[in-house]
């Protein structure tokens, strides 16, 4: 299945677990967590047209979203390095049809292709505000959690400027900063219509939360049932199980039809 | 235990299934949900102080809750003839020192008592916009149903006035409105700390809401664990029974200490 790919030093070619996708990973930068498989999952995308992911990091969620769509994907990673790996691991997937891999900052690049039109947008932003918690991690790590390029409001804006009326942003997040972000949404027309919250167990605070928001949208908004993790005995949840490895996985129920 | 008790025609006494607590209740004019039960275990009230119940109906909340606190109690009712019952309600379950029911109007009633002398609020407001849904209900049910004697702007604006800087507003409301109570709470400077969903079963979107708010706190929620009200037998589950029953309904299990 995989065709070229070329590993940096201290690079590795993981597995998605699904589909047959793989993705290149380091340590030295970063690498993909549940919640961006999640938000692959949860994000109301369109069959076909064109979707944006901001934050891209290595490209996982456009790689995970050519799974359930036909639509042209773009990604804008901000950060050399890790464009460079996800067009990488675009080329590892034979996915340059699909998904284009821009290297770029989210709040100039409306200038690069205009206004409003994507039909969906999705975004796993940093989850700390700049200069909050630990501050002797490497460079690739302090972008990937705080918002030292581009604090929410902004990542909000850019996926308001660039989403068409009607179309959708899904945004994966930290449930303690909830209400700020519903709150930002609002500020740019970016209606909440479906929220998920995540728990590790069914006993436990959410530890995630997933948006769905429309631009231009009525208020009316879905609260889903709970995503729950783990269950009593410590293991993936059939839904979790569901979402990794779609019905591929090893010693999946076979459907009695 | 009931001491005294004057039932009006097409009036019953309820058990409250909790710490032998009875109510008058009336299917002419109201009859208490769980909602109520809910909120009224759900609330951050403190062990003493003085605490407020705004739209209380026929003074479910009020009741249940001295079962938690020995703070004063107050209850405000627009409507005449629940204010009577839930008086009633309050002498029958000799609960007149605690508990006292004012017949009010929320928007004025920081005129009669004075602003922020509450360390907490509680209301189970009507969840509909005046004009949404059936207009065929009879005047009672259309007032607990229907914002026709205070919007949810009048009912939050008031419990804002009433409850001192510090202390504790908690309501309980419809999933589908949630985004709109988040911003009027934080308009009048009630800050969400803890949420939480209610889910009919596990798999089902979430039906009610309850939400505590701090006045002038600090932004930072917590969202809790989901709260499933029927298990998978279509009976209620441990924590319901529990909320309905406390530790004394019928075959509790024995603690082994």
């Amino acid at each position: 299945m995989v065709k070229k790919v070329t590993l940096l030093p201290n690079e590795r070619l993981d597995d998605l677990l699904t589909y047959e996708l793989m993705i290149i990973q380091s340590r030295e930068v970063f690498s993909f967590s549940m919640d961006a498989v999640l938000l692959a999952r949860f994000a109301g995308i369109p069959p076909k047209g064109r979707v944006l992911d901001l934050c891209t990091g290595n490209g996982v969620i456009p790689i995970l979203m050519t799974t359930r769509t036909k639509a042209v994907i773009d990604g804008v990673e901000i950060q050399p390095r890790l464009a460079d790996m996800a067009r990488r691991s675009v080329e590892a997937n034979e996915l340059e049809e699909q998904v284009h891999i821009y290297e770029g900052d989210l709040r100039s690049f409306h200038e690069e292709v205009g206004y409003g039109i994507y039909d969906a947008v999705t975004v796993n932003p940093p989850y700390m505000p700049e200069g909050a918690g630990d501050q002797n991690e490497n460079e690739h790590y302090a972008n990937a959690r705080h918002e030292r390029n581009g604090s929410l409001d902004d990542i909000v804006a850019a996926c308001a400027r660039l989403v068409r009326t009607g179309g959708r942003v899904s945004m994966v997040h930290r449930p303690s900063r909830f209400v700020e972000i519903v709150e930002t949404l609002r500020k740019w027309k970016l209606e909440p219509k479906r929220i998920r919250f995540v728990h590790p167990h069914a006993e436990a605070e959410a530890n995630m939360v997933l948006i769905e928001a429309a631009r231009d949208g009525k208020p009316d908004v879905k609260l889903l049932p709970p995503l729950i993790v783990y269950n009593e005995q410590r293991q993936y949840n059939e839904e979790l199980m569901k979402m990794y490895y779609g019905d591929k996985r090893p010693g999946a129920r076979e459907t009695s039809s």
